[in-house]
């Protein structure tokens, strides 16, 4: 997805994402945007982003867009929504995949760094932690996996801790995190205080300023390097496939080509519509214009319209692609047909598929 | 939505809701179930409810499902979607619209509910704050509506303080409120320190046990009045039609009455399925069958399917009901076509609509 500019030895493009530096949003930028060769700029929200490149200031911009776990990023379909009409030239050019592999980042201490090859019962958990034993607790020892009646088949975590965890007393990180590293964290960090944050890499930062050792970070080993802290565990997200999906946007009409042009890849396209609720059947009748030009429909999102309470907008992704300056082609002829059936549509991108085969 | 119990003179039946105490789900349970006839208890999660409903604890179960501003409640969406099998039993069998009234809750101060009446220009937010004047601000004062190039319309708040907001310092809500009431706290409280907490409930309990004055909350006029404090603001939410929807669930062939049974009112049914992403418009020939029946879909959501990443379980929300104990009627005729379409499909309910007619 590496980008050719058309003006050489000009000012390198820009690219805004959402920051902060060490973001999961700021590595998928770096493995599509190669930093030697852009301007890479963080924002403080997604809504930056799109205003960024809408009003020119940006090439492109790199924001969330679906974490395999939770979903949607309904901010980001908000603002493809565009109720108010301040996007309307964004569309989708690229996509990037980032394994989210949540880390244990902390201070690490010079005298317990041979303790990653120890395995004896360590003492994590409840009342009997005590600081700095240098111990590696085992999940059997926490209490954490034992059968009870309700949970009679107990999840083991499948990362171990790389470093005695007994001193840790507070834990930073962004919400959907805590959701991500049940396991882990129950067992091996029971009832230790956790203090929300707005971001993973943000967590990352106030652990390196606080020096007491004491404060540990749910983030990502990306972050452990920029902020010069210790990688405690790794891989510590119940789900090891767990990976966000990114979505790269620019200005409509902007030739400067994203991903290998051209190439047998698979194609993804991003349609929004809406359809007059009263109508029955409006909303099948819109799907099934896709289904008779065979594109396989591969999500369906669904958001408040912003204008009617129980009106929403659809968005819709389906394989294949819409190639702007023609009127062929099955994308163009199911919209065409998608016309007289909505009530308002909007073509957002068409983009070469990342997802990785399997 | 009264219930009727079958065991006339019989122990109160208990209906669990997403608590804290003067939550707007415990509105919405006020609303179904008077406390007179049933024992309602609160929860501290939306799973707790679920849980209570289908072990048999609680006859039934209040979760939130649908703000008009906000969209889903992914967190009761993934409990309907059920992917470990935990809640096989659990139906929908009503609804209930809980108009979301935010208000600015604080302690009210003797020496100003005289400034009610007031409407001088006053100084609240920037640099001219100053603690207890006792006058009540104008939104023209603020700045905040302001034109500026970029926003050349600025909107300006329909609540007005009821008081002198100039001593607050902090300002405690649900992460949500602060979207739904930007205007008002950008015009009265810009640049105040804002915290997040759980709940707005637990926002105003927090408020009422700080006895320095300083502290407020975007809470409900319900919790003023359970926490014993005073309402600084009414109706402070941007869009006055704020509203969030509940889903009352209960265990599948519980018998117990909901609503007036045999009304013409509208119907609405629930069903879940699954797809098979290989199968090009697997998800179009799912959705068409309810078309072939006549029955509108008024909503879809959708949901990583926990199973497989970027594979999905869809939501969709249709206006009709299948009786139980019988194979006939539209809803269940389409039921019966999905099946070989879809890969799996679940029925979720049917409930009469409580949606206001306009």
């Amino acid at each position: 997805m590496s980008e050719e500019s058309g003006e050489k030895g000009a000012q390198k493009p820009v690219v805004t994402f959402l920051g902060p530096v060490a973001s999961y949003t700021h590595q998928a930028t770096l493995s599509a945007f190669p930093n030697s060769t852009h301007t890479l700029t963080p924002t403080t929200t997604i809504e930056d982003v799109f205003a960024s490149v809408q009003s020119g200031a940006a090439a492109r911009g790199v924001v969330p867009f679906e974490n395999s776990s939770n979903g949607s990023v309904v901010f980001t379909l908000d603002l493809f929504a565009d109720v108010q009409a301040k996007y309307p030239d964004i569309v989708v050019c690229a996509e990037s995949y980032v394994p989210v592999q949540h880390c244990l980042l902390g201070h690490a201490r010079s005298d317990q760094q041979h303790a990653t090859s120890l395995s004896s019962p360590g003492n994590a958990g409840g009342a009997g932690r005590r600081a700095g034993t240098g111990v590696i607790p085992s999940p059997l020892s926490s209490g954490a996996v034992t059968p009870t009646p309700s949970i009679p088949n107990p999840t083991k975590p499948t990362a171990r801790p790389l470093s005695d965890l007994s001193r840790i007393t507070k834990l930073y990180s962004h919400p959907q995190a805590w959701g991500q590293c049940k396991v882990f964290l129950n067992t091996y960090l029971k009832g230790v205080e956790r203090q929300d944050v707005s971001s993973t890499s943000r967590a990352a930062q106030i652990v390196a300023e606080d020096e007491s050792g004491e404060s540990a970070a749910v983030s990502s080993a990306f972050a452990a390097e920029v902020c010069g802290l210790g990688v405690l565990a790794r891989g510590i997200e119940d789900r090891v496939d767990n990976t966000t999906r990114f979505l790269v946007i620019k200005r409509r009409g902007d030739g400067r080509a994203d991903g290998k042009d051209g190439a047998d890849g698979e194609w993804k396209t991003l349609v929004s519509f809406t359809v007059d609720h009263a109508n029955p059947g409006s909303l099948a009748h819109s799907l099934a214009v896709f289904e008779k030009y065979e594109l396989n429909l591969t999500s369906i999102n669904t958001r408040p319209s912003g204008v009617e309470n129980w009106n929403y907008i659809f968005f819709v992704e389906l394989k294949g692609r819409r190639e702007e300056g023609t009127l062929d082609g099955p994308v163009n002829e199911a919209l065409r047909e998608l016309d007289p059936v909505c009530r308002s549509w909007r073509w957002l991108g068409s983009w070469e598929s990342r997802l990785p085969q399997r």
